[in-house]
Order: C-alpha cells, then structure tokens, then sequence
C-alpha cells in the first residue's frame, strides 16, 4: 500500500481532496487487484487522510481480497446505482468540502465525468495521470525482474514463429503456433493482438494476420508481446524465408544500424526525443524517411503503450529504471517491412536490452 | 455509407450541427474501416449536410482507403496535433455556429471531451449513444449471417476443449488447444480472453485460467468467443470431468431450467427484464438464488457486451433482429459453478439459438 499512500501525500500536498482512478492498469499498480470490468464501472477512491475505498462489480469482491485488498470494497450488483454508494462512502468519512478531484482525464469518459460532477458540484476535475505516469516511470527491481520474465517469453514467442515457418504455412498458423507454445508454458495473456505478416503485407505497420501462405522470398514479420503478472513485453523481429533480394538487405540494415544508433544514445541524460532523431537521420540518409512513419517507440511496463511517447519532441530526459521500446521500421509498398524491436531498460550508467532475440538477418531454410 | 445517411439525417432533425464518433466498434459501423488505434485518436465527423471526414494515424490511412472509404482522410503523424485538422477541416466545410457536437459520452475520453469544446467553446456535448445504439440493436440479415458463423466457430471451440480434457491437463493448456485449433480455421480474433476454469475455480464468474490440473470430479467451465468480420459470440458450457456428485448434477439441471425459462419467453413483444425474472426465479425457487450474482445476459454484436444489459429492471422490449446471450449461473464456493450461455436471435415470432452445442451434462471420460 506504499503506492496509495504516495499518493495521498501527493493530494494533500496538491489540496486535492480526492483521487479516483479507474484504468484496469492503474487501479492495479495502485491496489494489487487487476480486474477487466468491460462498460462497468471500477475504480479507487484515495484520500489525503481517510481509508481508500474500492469500487467494483460484487461478483470480483473475493478476487480483489484475494489479491490483498485490505480496506473498504463496495461491490455492487447489476441493479445497484454505484455512484450512490461512492457518495455515501465519501460523506461516510466526513469529507463535505470537496473542490477538486484529480481523475485519469485521457481514460475516464465523459459520461463518467459528469457523473462524478454531479456527486460534487463545486468540484473541478484535475488530472492525476501526470502523477501516475511519473510514479510508473521508473520500474524497481521487483518490476524489472518480471518485465525480463515477460520478455524473455517473448523472446521464445519469435523462436517459436521462426520455427514454424514453411512453404505454404499460413499467417494465422503461425500466430496460433506461437500462442499454443507460450501458453504451454503458462503464459496466459499477449500484451496485443500478435501480429506475423508475410510478403507485401510486412508493409503495413498495423495489418492483420490472415489466411496468406508464407512464399519464398517473404519478408516474414513478427511483432508479439506476453503479459506476466500484468506487465507487458512488446518485440518485433522480420526474417526472410529461403532467401532476401539486394533491396531486401539493404533495408535490413538500415533498420539495423537505425536501432543500433538509437540503443548507443540510450543512458540516463539523454533527451528522449534524441532517440528518435538519432534512428530517423540514419534512415533519411539511406533515402528512406518516407517510409518510417512512426515513432521510435513507447514506454512499456503495466501498459504495452505507456509514458513517455518517444517521439522527436519529446524533451523528457532518460533516468535510470525507465523501460521503453526501440522499434524503427522501413515499409516499401512493393518489397515488404522491416521493423526491429526491443525492450529496452536504462541502468545506472547505460541500457540493458531485455529482449535478446537476434538481429542478425535470419534466412529461413 | 447508408448508415452514415442515417447518422446525418437524424442530426439534421435534431438539429445538431455534427456528430464525433470515436469507438472502434461504431467508426467500423459506420465506414467499415476497423481500426484499433490504441492511445492515439480515432474518429469520423459526421454532419447533417456536409462530407464526412475521418481521422485516423497516418499509418492506417492506406487501410482506410482499402476499407472502402470514399470521403476525406486526415491522417496524422505522432507530432501533428490531429484537433488542428479537425478544426480546419470543419471551417473548410463553411461550418462556423457550432452549437452542440453528439458524441459517445460513455467512450469519449473527458480529456477529449475538452479537447472538443475548445474547439468549440460554445457547444455542448450531447450524447449519440442512444441512436448508435438503436441502428445496431436490429441486426440485419448480413449481420445475422456473420453472427450465425460465429457462433458455430464457438460451438467448435467448445467441441475442441471438451475432447481435449483429460488427466493432469492444465486449464491453460486447455485454453492454447481451443485457440490454436480456432486460428487454423481462420478465426483470428477472439471475442475476449478465452475462460476455462476448473473444480473450485469454476465457482469465480470471472476467475483466470492458470497451471491448475484438471482433477476427477471437477465441473470444468469452459467460456468463449469468436470474431468474424468484427462480429462476436459468446458460449458457455460446463461439464464434469469423469464423474459428477449428485450436487453437481443437481445444480446443473436447475441453471439448465433456469437457462430454458428465458428461453421460452424470448419472443418479439417480451420485456427484457422478464428474462432475467424468469430464470432467476427458477434458481431462487430451488434455493440458490445468493449464488446467481450477474444479470441474465447483454446484447451482442461488434461488441461482446452491447446494448441492452439483460436485467431484471429493464422495461425495453424484444424486437425482431435483436440479438442477446441469456447465460444463468450458479456458483457454489465449495462444489464449483456452473454457467450455459447461448447466443439467441429474435425471428419474426419467436427464436433462434445461434450456439448450437448440447446442453445436456457432458461427463468426460
């Protein structure tokens, strides 16, 4: 409960008179208790002096006590108005005078907002997401060690998908080949929808596994991450099946190189948006910047996309605990995609890669 | 575009000068571009007389386009700042009095909620859920035939798992066999995480598969779902493993009675809260009315859980098309649970279940 009490302290030095936070990540981070509610609602209310509170459907009540939930649960039925019950908590506990209360504002809808406007008024919402992020930011060594955990699944996903490659083996079959073996091995959850693309559809940075069957000459590309007690890897590795053309190399490397100058940058100082420009300048030189149309990368812990967005303006400075995904990519329409990607932990003096896959062009035989 | 002429004509008479749609779901509704953008924003502007324009990261533009999207695309980079778009291309349609924006208050974000309102500072935000929700709570034949396929891939799946049980299999083990054996047959996508839970643990409506071998005796609960073309479904079915107490099969008949009693009443003209009264007082009769903790079932469609929520209170009533799971459950902390959930299309007079499995007690040998 150290987390909530960070927290409270943060509230009352803020005069704050109230946190509610509802993401599934963060009520996590913050309680112990993960929970997918679908549309209804959960959340943690933290206070600057008084016992936090959860709220959440009554059939998950056991499972968050299961998880270590020591204070106040409302659970609530399907019929039951659980803004009411927030209410009668927070007037349960004196609290009258409430003029702002600090909510996730990119995750709580609108409908949701209003709703805890209605409760309070005079209240004004502000955004505690700033706090959290800075809070998540930087992993201790209990977070690191699973986040290694969670990668080096990942790490046997991409063995796994390279192994199964064949003449005639379709997207999809790779995917549930993939799957089938991490959950073998009790990795239950991915970190997104695992996404094996071949050929011309390696191109499109966002495109959808499906029926097409791996041809000789393929790019094969493989971007899949595993989820372990909540937190999440994010790889992405590209081979070739049985033998990669000039223009196919020669991206490759570019890719490579791209990384590897972002990766040299990546110590406790540097600016973050630096990673970035340091992969795009070497692909521009290559003649390719318009053919990498993302960012270098994201953070990566509790949620697969998380703070900070490494994106060229980002002027934040790397500290040491920080987790983030490197992953440049070249997409030519009619020769397929390259992109690379690792898991990236900054140490006290340089960087750790946690995923370690390698990125040597692999030719599939 | 029919349903975007739909969307229009329904702002035109409320007099509403456009509406920012933003959820996966009904952006695929209503362009047939499906698109899961993560954080990055998502949206298409409708309005009463003028071209609709879509939003998207600039990465997807090309899938949009290949989606069959006909209007404006505004594709935006990792440093555009996609509102400035938005803006520009509204005063580009000769729009200027803004009075009020629909939108989908219970997905919209309240930081994008604002973000709207600068835009428009003297607009309010009202809400087009209640419309969205009405177009796609009539499921047309086309959708009934996308849902009809993906409730037979979910009986499959529940076909797959069955014969997969045996001595010393694990529930995730069970989990991989299902989801491989699924994306073999194309089905890429599952509806939600795949829910197989043994002995004890079938007695968590929302429990998490893990290492747990299955053991002579234990109910072994098995719930699923299938995406094809966006469109979900949603079974579950419990059998015992080997052999089951004359208290398993006993519960197991009363969810089976409670789970035909909505059944009987699903026809056009019947209030929802009916269903859930009629199979809840089944299971109260019996005497396990404390441990049936959740509404009767929801709706179903290119969302796992969509308009209506199937419980007691609601005085909606069923019309031709709809399409609903009813799934009754009682869960006994010290024997195990027992769930059946069917996915049920209302006819002209009367129903179709579109699960198919038995729902006799199977027990595996």
């Amino acid at each position: 409960m150290q987390k909530i009490e960070a927290l409270s302290t943060w509230l009352k030095e803020q005069n704050i008179q109230g946190a509610f936070v509802t993401s599934t990540a963060n009520v996590y981070y913050l309680t112990g208790f993960r929970c997918f509610p679908h549309e209804r609602l959960l959340g943690v209310f933290v206070f600057p002096d008084k016992e936090p509170v959860l709220i959440c459907p009554g059939m998950e009540v056991l499972q968050a006590k299961n998880a270590g939930w020591k204070h106040e649960i409302l659970g609530f039925s399907d019929t039951d108005n659980p803004w009411e019950m927030i209410s009668e908590a927070i007037s349960g506990r004196g609290i009258s005078s409430v003029e702002s209360i600090a909510v996730e504002k990119e995750h709580l809808s609108y409908h949701r907002g209003m709703q805890l406007l209605n409760l309070f008024p005079n209240a004004s919402l502000v955004s505690v997401e700033h706090e959290l992020n800075a809070m998540r930011l930087v992993k201790s060594k209990d977070e690191i060690s699973i986040l290694r955990e969670a990668a080096r699944l990942a790490d046997f996903g991409i063995e796994t998908g390279i192994a199964a490659i064949g003449r005639g083996v379709t997207e999809l079959e790779l995917v549930a080949t993939v799957e089938y073996a991490l959950k073998k091995k009790g990795a239950a959850e991915m970190s997104f929808s695992t996404t094996i693309l071949a050929g011309e559809k390696s191109a499109m940075p966002h495109g959808n596994p499906g029926l097409k069957e791996i041809q000789p000459g393929d790019f094969v590309l493989f971007d899949l991450g595993v989820v372990v007690d909540g937190y999440c890897s994010d790889i992405t590795r590209t081979v070739a099946y049985q033998s990669a053309s000039e223009k196919q190399k020669e991206i490759y490397e570019v890719v490579k190189k791209a990384q590897q100058a972002s990766l040299d940058l990546s110590k406790p100082g540097t600016r973050v948006g630096d990673l970035d420009l340091a992969a795009r300048r070497v692909i521009e030189e290559a003649g390719y910047g318009d053919y990498f149309p993302h960012r270098i990368g994201h953070g990566l812990g509790l949620d697969v996309h998380e703070h900070p967005s490494m994106n060229e303006k980002n002027n934040e400075k790397l500290v040491e605990g920080m987790v983030y995904t490197i992953e440049p990519g070249i997409y030519l329409p009619d020769v397929g995609g390259v992109r690379i990607e690792d898991d990236v932990y900054i140490t006290e003096s340089g960087h750790e890669c946690l995923t370690q896959f390698t990125k040597e062009l692999v030719i599939v035989n």
